[in-house]
């Protein structure tokens, strides 16, 4: 259940604004990487700590610093002095089980969206929150995942003719969305051939285990669509620019990435709905199932029980049965059960029963 | 079914305004606590009635009261008077069996919403009315619950460095509300374990008691949702200071508040689908098991069945049945028998019905 | 069916504003309750017909109109005439088989309402048509019902310091309303207690019977919810004050009664989503017996099949079948038989089918 | 099908504003009633084409034109010369396979509804289309079927007294109107009756038949909504006066009009939800009378199966049987079996499986 | 699976604005059409490639370039440079995985609909990507599509009398949009016919094959809706004439194909409709099948089980049966077991269980 819902109870009775990581401890150091980047120059360095705000955030260029791992209050409670953010906006970003969502500071954006992350979508589907601060020259990025994901965007950012290197922060916070939102592509992708696995197993051999893909498959994309569709309120809002901080060349982009999240929310549903789909058809191939043994015992019963009948009658000890003492009885009760038999049969075929 | 509905027919014929007690009569006390506090002073008094208004509310000063017990009209009726409120509210702040609602008064605003109490929330889950009444300078909390919820908050509240101290009465309805939200995520939890534990039970073991389990959480969310559903649109309203007697630096709390309770109810319509996909699972269980006993039945009938009405045939006394005085008749008889139960067990293995 | 749609056929191809009754034709008669009253005075007469307009309108006091039966044209066109109403206003008053809806005249409201009544709510509902005109200084009720729903309205109205004598019609309609309000929540409790004897009956000892009860239960709430749904609409209206006939200081009232109506709503879903829960539970039950009863069957079938063959066996005639002669091989094959039916007997407890 | 969906595919191709006719070609003629009345006169001729404009349109009468059959597209194309319609509302006066829709032309109002017909409305319910022009002087009737349904209409008409004859054609549409909106209850009507036979069918009686029924119910119901639920929208507009060809006093028919098309929109909802409830009865019926069915043959098969063993065990041929030399061993044997079966009976009795 | 989603996998890294086909690459030549048009000219044109931008567009004639696949990235950039679109737009052009969609551009606008195609609708559906560029003078067409579906829309283009000819670059627009929406109606009725055929199915011989069929036609109507679904957003934005582009006198138009396109939609739900309530008949009619199989099995079992019973007593050992000896013994059991038989069968009939 931890994917739907974390520990959040660790927070009940703090006070307001306290700042507390409700995800997993761990040891695992906080990495820190800031680049400084204009049209002419690119610069980046890497940091364990954030001593001060010195050359945090300068006029003349743009600065991106990716914080990875979240769980250091003293690293947060730092950049929250250096950017005079609200303590409750401190308290959210350190709090990685929140819904997306966008909010609006005096002089920054704060963006939550989820990134989603598998090796296996059908079964496990990691969720891991992003948290972008967005300035008039800085764009802050949160998240604990260990890998980077923004690579691609870092090497097109070396790049000085790249269109990056001529926008600003707003544009970069849209390339990262972009990466984000291609992402859910390729888990859509996964998602839909473990459907179409499925498909053929419910309709081929549906098992007990059948069952329990399906469900984990519903489940998966209840978690997916949890994350992904208040994204679209989001990027809306980023489109229509509320902000100043958001360019007007910026807001065809941003479009663009509604677009896609559109596209996902939607293909989101009609895998639900194809799912529900496939639940009918794994509950009548049950009934079915049921259907073809009764009717292998209703067959055998149904010919086997008058016969026995019969010979049970000529087994019986009456000291006077006629039939008993002629000459062909036995063969003609043989017989006799023969036909039975033939017209059972002839009325299971009548009922389709047979070679079905 | 008292949880979801009060004993409201004692009112049935009443005149509107008329303060009756829709709860269980009880003879516990009335114990009322009144805390007077500015950003110097803490003070506070236990006492079990209202005598006059002498001291309730002053300007220079937040005075905090909370009332423990509605069972008593007097108490209520001088609380209306000192507080000049409309007889319907009062008769509201009596009347335990309220939706969340939010009422704005000329000089107050009347908040009803709803605590959730549970020592074990898949079983049963206990709703408390708490009512709150907020004036420019004092804060009334009404409710039924013994126990007293908001000790935490008085504790800060004796901290002179707090923000409570610094903070109006809006910012203490903040706290308490904060209060009442993040025990909605402990029962949230609860709720969430007890899903966790009935998704393997419906699996592995289903009974008709796991039917009843799910049964009772899904009306334990039903409670739930209804008792936090309307508490969005408060909190939203409250956010936006429809009223004069919230201050504008207490607004980004709320929206706090406000994204707590939205991710509340989002969870719990995840819970809710989570319990509906069981109860599918759950169904094609009992079907899967019926089709392995008709399984172990037909396996057996169709074995047997045909071979005792061999032995049927060569029960029968006929006089003349030529294989009867066969030397290896009998043997031949016993190994035609194990021929046919090889060729169902082959038939049956071919339908995948063995080992099933 | 009478309960969901009313003979309203009798009514196609009239001309509109023909004055036709829908209900049922009945002998008896027509009677009128006027009241008049102002802060001082009293005065209640009772009628049969309705003459001349002569003192039904006055300036200085309240008139409370109340006809009782709806199925004599003339005393409603004489009605018509008197306060100079459209008459396709009139041709509604005469339709008892109305939506419940609140239309504006030039100088009164028309405001038809659905009061329920019931002995025993889950099996049989009674829905009767009010219908109001609110004037400036006159009330008129209509409805069919014999029994007098408004005594304790009319109780209150005689006393001169009461509320109402010191207001409006429009407080007077408030008040009657509100009586009409509180029957909902009776009806409620009701409906509550039949759900919690099915919600055990189900469990226990359903029978095709439950199912009946179960398929009531959720009839009535549909005929409720078509009356009571219209309802919020309405009194929201009559809240946001649409009309120059309603007072500010009846605005909080109406407010009250539109909590109630909304109460009443959402209970009315909370009771249909039981019910669907129950309905699930039902079903599944019925699967669970019928698991048991094969259960019995496949014990027993699979025990003695066996045996029944054994015994099958040692009847046979043959001549030369070793066994028989054995001094101990009855004794022998009963003994084999017993730890037949032990094996089959291990594995039905391993199966877990005994005892269950 | 054809019900659903007409035979659209034929125009596919073909340029817009086409006059094409989708029904079934017939070789009826067509029949073209022509009525000019104003308060003082009323004249009525009959033809069966429409040779020119000459009178069809005068300042100081109201015409309306009813055209019965829609297949010539030479009467079409002579009327929309006359009156100057947009081709593409004549191309959509011939197509009949049209959603219920109101379009404003600069001089006339154009609308096009349902009318529904039927014998045995749970079975069979045809949909015919009726297509109204209404300009300042002018109505335009097109209609398909071959009888009259606004007969009374036109008797009401020739009524120099009534209020058609003081009215506009918005009047006489509305008249118009109404009749077709009665019909949908007469339908109603039968539904309900149809509803309410099926429901004692499915508690006694349930056979495949039943559920074909309930199929058919359904069906009708789809077709039934999907005819009226786009009036409501249409109604709404002609009340609300979106244009000045309909007079202000007309409003409140319309808004009558309105009610009528809400309640028919209702009561299909609710025979609906209705005609779900006793799907869900049918199939827990089924499920029942299965286990009735599996009980039955459970006590005969656990009653006789061990009876049958006792006797196969003494049917045996072993030489040595004590048992089968007793005196009273046959009748010991016999007494047995009544035992055995007597607690097979009580252990039935205890289960509830007897006399259920 | 292919059909719900593209593999859009491909493109995710890529920088926004990259030029990449998601569709299968292949070697088929791109073929480009255009035609140039006034009231006056007509002149038609055919290329493999896009070389200049030379005559593409004139002031004074309309041309319709048509673009025959979209593989080749050269082609899309030459066309990107001569209109001067924004590269989001040339990247959607070539993503043939788009969701429906109308962009305004500063001087064109860009709409993306969906192509229905079929041989045999409820098996296959196939979906082709159709995209709209509308300038002041031109209209670029891009499809996939081998086969050229605007033929006759080119015939009647040659004519120099056709409305075609009199109209701007939107009327031609609406043509295309036309002819997409017909082909819409085609499909339809395929799926009418297709349930119609499964309808009957269902009920006279329902097999696994036919709950396949179920599935696959709901499947393609999903894929259906979700194509056609945004297209009437679309069609509403160009008849609300967003656009300087859109002409006044084309309105009506479009108009037109949103009716038609409603209409579409409202099918397709209700065909939604109609396959789930087939789905509920098909489950019953398993139901059913499974009793009336169990029916037989009961009735034989019940009739002969107790009569080999009896036969089983009769054919004991015993040396002292006094029966066996008796001169009519044998008879009097045969006469016993005939009447055990005929009041079974008796019972059988009173249950109904046989002849149903």
């Amino acid at each position: 259940m931890s994917r739907v819902l974390k520990k959040r109870s660790k927070k009940a009775g703090l006070s307001p604004g306290a700042l507390t990581y409700v995800g997993d401890k761990e040891d695992k150091k906080v990495r820190i990487t800031i680049v400084h980047y204009n049209s002419r120059d690119y610069e980046e360095e890497d940091k364990t700590a954030l001593n001060d705000c010195l050359g945090l955030v300068a006029a003349d260029r743009i600065t991106w610093v990716n914080i990875n791992g979240l769980h250091r209050p003293e690293v947060m409670s730092q950049l929250g002095s250096c950017l005079k953010m609200h303590p409750l906006i401190l308290e959210d970003l350190m709090n990685t089980d929140q819904q997306p969502k966008l909010e609006e500071g005096r002089d920054h954006l704060f963006v939550v969206i989820k990134m989603l992350d598998c090796h296996d979508a059908a079964r496990n589907i990691q969720v891991e929150q992003l948290s972008l601060v967005l300035g008039p020259t800085y764009l802050i990025t949160l998240h604990e995942q260990e890998a980077d994901p923004f690579t691609p965007v870092r090497e097109r950012l070396k790049n000085s003719q790249s269109r990056l290197r001529q926008s600003g922060p707003d544009y970069l916070a849209y390339c990262l969305l972009d990466v984000i939102v291609d992402r859910y592509f390729v888990i859509l992708e996964q998602l839909g051939e473990a459907i179409e696995t499925l498909e053929e197993e419910v309709v081929t051999n549906p098992t007990q285990k059948t069952l329990q893909s399906l469900h984990q498959l519903k489940r998966t994309l209840l978690i997916f669509r949890k994350a992904v569709w208040p994204l679209r309120e989001i990027v809306s809002r980023l489109e229509r620019r509320d902000s100043p901080l958001l360019r007007e060349d910026t807001a065809p982009f941003f479009r663009d990435v509604y677009d896609h999240v559109f596209q996902v929310i939607d293909t989101i549903e009609t895998f639900r709905e194809m799912l529900a789909g496939l639940l009918d058809i794994y509950l009548s191939s049950i009934s079915n199932r049921l259907n073809e043994i009764m009717k292998v015992l209703t067959i055998i019963a149904t010919i086997f029980i008058p016969l026995t009948f019969v010979a049970g009658v000529y087994g019986m000890n009456f000291q006077y049965m006629p039939e008993l003492r002629w000459r062909w009885g036995y063969f003609a009760v043989l017989f006799g059960m023969l036909l039975i038999a033939a017209v059972m049969l002839l009325y299971f075929r009548k009922k389709k029963w047979l070679g079905g």
